[in-house]
């Protein structure tokens, strides 16, 4: 019996557009707000092209041999540069698996210096870790959706941190954020939860929400054997993840090989059904995310404006400016206070007190701009009008349409 | 389609030859020393028949409507005396379906007080009780070796507790001490962990090994729902249940109506062979508990049988006698020290000594005996050669006898 190659059925393009167009109104309306009043000096880095360009990626994590290699070729249906598969540890570095016109291997040095592509923020591991990095590079349609970041297997104690040249935890958790999906696979044929990925799973608190667990090599066991081994997954997962919320588990065989036993056929293919059906909701939900982060930004840049325009206002024209930048600095709480009432903003919009304190004392607050009020204006309208017309770009869910309907019936 | 009934093909008749046969150890050679040292002001009631005859027993426990009544009935192969089924809660109280000649309903408070039946002990919580308590007698093959206990479901919050003339969690904290098996039972196709359930459970900690849960009504359900159904059932207890061993699950749906999806059918049965596997084990782990704990309470008469003896020993013969008790009790820790050199017993096989001394404090030691060494060597044979004789009737395990053939080879 041979079964059909996985493809996902996604047309995200229409979630490209609300993406492509978020970028040209933080272009043209939000960052010449950040420019003017020094938003990265105090927040973060402007954002390129690459922080909205980026796909939905999705991280996969597991012990060696799980089958994590075999699971992202599978879903392309084709071999990518740079896998290895088999019985042993074989992946031995991170690889981002991602779109490009023809088959390439980049290394990670290499990789992470590029601005077209959303990993320069890993130069800050070294080369210790670079060189345990790159990008493998196909023409899939599935990559035109989605990135996979494949990684080496959690390998138990000792081998864990001997072998190797940074920090594997560290790591983790730096894709994990960035993750619109984090895959956790386990082997049905062969579970373990070692102490190492117990430790792994924990430090994914927090991105709850993103994980997905495979149960892999699901028809290699009986059906009964298969219940023992799910229990007792859930039975761990559930002692480990703190929320009350069920994972979603997927269970199946995720290769292109016959099922060993049949018995659960039906079951694998439902559970593949709906992961699909999974990975396909990435794009709308990544671009979701980006509606979410991008407003969250514009309204820190507001009221980074708001409190830069105010200090410069109340500087002195010629003397006494060291004098009065110290004073204003320290009755900053009051100086918060006044921006809070004359412009109404929510108090819980201002930054961090004491961070912004300590960020004020190595600043010449005569370099700060005047409020200029039509800069501001224009990045209102950006929130009160461009976004939510983007926003009805967005199609229904199958649930809003069913309800939709419902009330214009 | 239809299913055959359920049978347990248990040969358990050599396990109650045991049972007789440390019943005859007991009243002969163990009893004449705890009535002569007063074993039953210090520790526990002498034993009584009851005490070796009762069956193993098998708790039932779950929400309402679970089908813990129709597990039972479909065990059994037939209606019960007092039996209720249906969908609304039913069993209103709890039923002990036990072996009798001919079908008979014996109310609470009438069987509270047959001395040989295990249930004399129930006594201590009252008509409120007695009332909602009742003995369901049968002639059935299965019953020859276990006894079931029918519950009322657990109810959610106020209900639980204004319908109820007892306190539902001691009763079953009673039970569930005296059980060789407790079944959990849950419905795939209606899962409800409430918050009176949990604690249910939690109050079970302590009684893990005796645990078992059951996933009733799972062919209600199609694969992927029972799979979630599963996962979450284990996700909670993994939470609820502090052990790291995971509890067994029977998946299946135990009544005598056709499967009402087939897709899990080689589970289902699967399943059954192993819960029936289970439940014929019961006479053999009971038998064995009865030993363990007849040998405990040997020990514990013989030490208390040297202490008692050692007290007497120090009393005078005419005059001081009160002070001298007095003194002895004072220094206790130094007598059970004596004691302990003295004889050679092992100081955890020691009573506690803070509760020891209260006791001590309303006796007349000249009421004690002195040490009877005849008696007590008596009741040494019966551990260093009667028992161990007796265990030799146990018939192996499959492994055991695996590993004795290999080793004859
Ligand atoms: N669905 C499956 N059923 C049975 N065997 C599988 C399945 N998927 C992969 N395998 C086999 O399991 C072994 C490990 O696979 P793979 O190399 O993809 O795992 P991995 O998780 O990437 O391991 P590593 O952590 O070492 O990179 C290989 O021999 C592969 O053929
Ligand atoms: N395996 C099964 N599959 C489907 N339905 C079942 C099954 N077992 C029992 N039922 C139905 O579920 C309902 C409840 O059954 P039952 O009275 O045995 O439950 P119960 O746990 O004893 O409830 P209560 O706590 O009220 O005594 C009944 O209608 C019964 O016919
Ligand atoms: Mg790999
Ligand atoms: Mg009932």
């Amino acid at each position: 019996m041979s079964r059909g190659k996985a493809r996902v059925e996604a047309k995200p393009e229409v979630f490209y557009g609300v993406v492509d167009g978020l970028k040209k109104l933080y272009k043209s309306k939000i960052m010449p707000v950040e420019q003017t009043y020094l938003f990265h000096e105090f927040h973060s880095p402007l954002l390129g092209d690459s922080d909205f360009d980026a796909k939905p990626t999705v991280l996969l994590l597991g012990q060696y041999s799980v089958g994590k290699t075999t699971f992202i070729q599978y879903m392309l249906g084709r071999d990518f540069p740079g896998q290895h598969i088999g019985p042993e540890p074989t992946t031995d570095r991170f690889i981002a698996v991602m779109h490009g016109p023809e088959d390439r291997l980049i290394p990670g040095n290499a990789l992470a210096v590029q601005a077209d592509k959303p990993f320069r923020g890993l130069q800050r591991f070294g080369t210790g870790f670079l060189n345990k990095f790159c990008g493998s590079q196909l023409a899939s349609p599935l990559l035109e959706n989605i990135t996979f970041i494949d990684t080496p297997g959690v390998l138990s104690g000792e081998k864990q941190r001997i072998g190797r040249t940074y920090d594997f935890a560290q790591i983790t958790e730096w894709f994990a954020e960035r993750a619109d999906m984090i895959l956790l696979l386990f082997d049905a044929h062969k579970l373990d939860i070692s102490d190492e990925f117990r430790r792994a799973i924990e430090a994914l608190n927090g991105h709850d929400d993103k994980v997905r667990v495979v149960l892999n090599k699901a028809d290699m066991v009986s059906s009964q054997q298969l219940m023992r081994v799910y229990g007792a997954l859930m039975w761990a997962l559930g002692k480990v993840i703190k929320t009350p919320e069920v994972m979603r588990v997927y269970i199946g065989s995720f290769w292109d090989q016959p099922l060993h036993s049949t018995e659960n056929q039906k079951l694998f293919e439902d559970e593949m059904t709906d992961l699909l059906t999974d990975l396909h909701g990435l794009p709308r939900n990544n671009a979701m995310r980006k509606v979410n982060e991008l407003v969250k930004r514009a309204r820190l840049a507001k009221v980074h404006a708001f409190i830069l325009g105010h200090l410069r206002a109340q500087m002195p024209a010629v003397f006494g400016k060291e004098k009065k930048q110290k004073q204003l600095i320290k009755h900053l709480p009051d100086e918060f206070n006044k921006v809070r009432l004359q412009y109404q903003v929510p108090a819980s919009d201002f930054p961090n007190i004491q961070r912004f304190t300590q960020q004020l004392e190595v600043q010449d607050f005569t370099r700060f701009q005047k409020l200029n009020q039509k800069m501001i204006d224009d990045m209102d309208h950006v929130l009160s009008v461009d976004i939510p017309n983007l926003l009805k770009r967005f199609p229904l869910e199958p649930e809003q349409v069913a309800v939709a309907a419902a009330s214009a019936a």
